[in-house]
């Protein structure tokens, strides 16, 4: 793919797929191929495999690495076409030496974390990307945005000097401020994601949005693609009666300043008899209070569960 | 040492070593020990090497463990007595690895960084940090709480289950919410260390602080030795003396969002003819229009810089 094909590719639901664990605490890789061809064959085109909703930060490299390798396997064993955006992170030898190995195993691009340092200045933060866009000129680059204190000036600075920055992940609540970084760097430049997926996807396209981020799609793809088309429809109408649909869920997931934003999809999953509701530290399941209102979400969005 | 002697250890001023990079951008290990010699023999007893005024997070897995290795090499090699604090995180397993790492060097207690995971939960937070201390119970653990929603019922939760939870890093700037939490828990429980150094330290003594970290000793131990004793002391006057003179040099630190934070510290140091200035991405060298700010301060702290 060329870097205007991948960036086209990204104008989608980007979709972060779950690590389902084993009882014993270890990754159920057989589990993971299953579920992300699942995705795949359910009409997702793009996933970050090693993403926060793939509980990136509680897993070792001998995980991150591998689970890589399964996503590239499993598209290669059911023949499936998906763009691969491979989540990538801390120091910056790092984040090129995973992005080195993604390159090798015929990965495209990459999402690369907002920087774990609790320190970043704006030079610093240009010269980390650049630094990952430098060392693979031929895969694209997608920077995860967390931090609104990085400005449209700084993105546009690392879009002139890398080619292959070709999407970013914003994931900063604030839709004017969203808005206004686009304007400022160019709408055509960049792949524009809604990275704090479908409650704020039809708020961020006003904006400029072209795609967003979903861990509701592990669970199902129906509404998220739905709320896609219509959204590429400028059916914005259509496209918030699909948001007050699933908002229930999305709102669950936050609650608890996100405590529950992995452990609610595992659930959920859970329920439907995809895979345990195992999470690791920091995090952990769902409460037993709050198991039977995934059960009511679920019904309500017409998804059977299998009877006990 | 007891775990009652780790607790009495960690009260006092806890010092982040910066780690010096070489102008390839590697570790000087040399000048990583020289400089922490320099520190101890100028009256510190607690260091924290891998915390974030070292660029922990800019560090590999295998710079991450020479530095500590290069710590214990430096005490022992000059009979040095100073309680090594390693800083240690990542996913769970990692931070357990490290942590076992550090025990077999002699190291008798960890800083553990707050979970980068960007969802948790009480029963996840407790669960991360209870791993690591079943790992080692020999050890002192020592969490670094950034997050304001860490209550004190938590924290006190993790008290009762691990007797070798010994202290805490707080690093939430509120005083108030920090002394709530003292008197939940307990004050002879843990140390309690202010997290946020000289800026914080005399309020969060009002509240029961007994330590605090310190950046600043890599440039000078004078003000902080002398902001400790005024504390313990009980002499307020004093210690906001001492404040108002180093407060310059810490609001220079925190300017743009604390971009500054470790650059202004090796700016201070490059002066003094100490270390470069040189850091990792995602930060960057103090700016040039900023350096002469540097000098006044120094200056005003009675410290010489060599001559051109």
């Amino acid at each position: 793919m060329t870097l205007d094909e991948i960036k086209a590719a990204l104008r989608t639901v980007v979709a972060i797929p779950i690590t389902p664990f084993q009882t014993d605490g270890g990754v159920d890789y057989a589990g993971y191929r299953r579920l992300l061809t699942r995705l795949i064959t359910n009409g997702i085109q793009v996933v970050t495999p090693n993403g926060n909703t793939s509980e990136f930060y509680s897993l070792n490299s001998v995980e991150n690495r591998r689970l890589l390798e399964e996503t590239v396997l499993a598209l290669h064993t059911h023949q499936l076409h998906a763009l691969v955006l491979a989540g990538v992170g801390f120091d910056v030898q790092t984040a090129i030496e995973t992005t080195e190995m993604a390159e090798v195993m015929g990965v495209q691009a990459v999402m690369v974390h907002q920087p774990i340092h609790p320190y970043r200045s704006d030079d610093g933060w240009i010269a980390y990307h650049k630094a990952i866009a430098d060392a693979v000129p031929a895969m694209g680059i997608v920077p995860y945005v967390r931090d609104a204190s990085i400005s449209g000036a700084v993105i546009k600075r690392l879009a002139d000097l890398c080619p292959n920055f070709v999407g970013i992940k914003y994931a900063v609540s604030n839709p004017p401020l969203f808005t206004k970084i686009v304007n400022e760097v160019g709408h055509e430049r960049l792949a524009w994601i809604c990275g704090i997926a479908e409650s704020w996807a039809p708020f961020f396209w006003v904006g400029g949005a072209q795609g967003f981020t979903s861990g509701l799609v592990n669970v199902t793809t129906t509404p998220s693609l739905a709320m896609l088309a219509a959204l590429n429809a400028g059916d914005y109408a259509q496209a918030m009666t699909i948001w007050a649909q699933i908002k229930p869920f999305e709102d669950l997931r936050a609650r608890r300043d996100n405590a529950n934003n992995v452990s609610a999809v595992k659930e959920a999953m859970a329920q439907l008899g995809l895979c345990n509701r195992h999470v690791r530290p920091p995090i952990s399941e769902l409460p037993t209070s709050e198991r039977a209102e995934v059960s009511a979400i679920l019904a309500g969005l017409g998804l059977a569960t299998p009877k006990a």
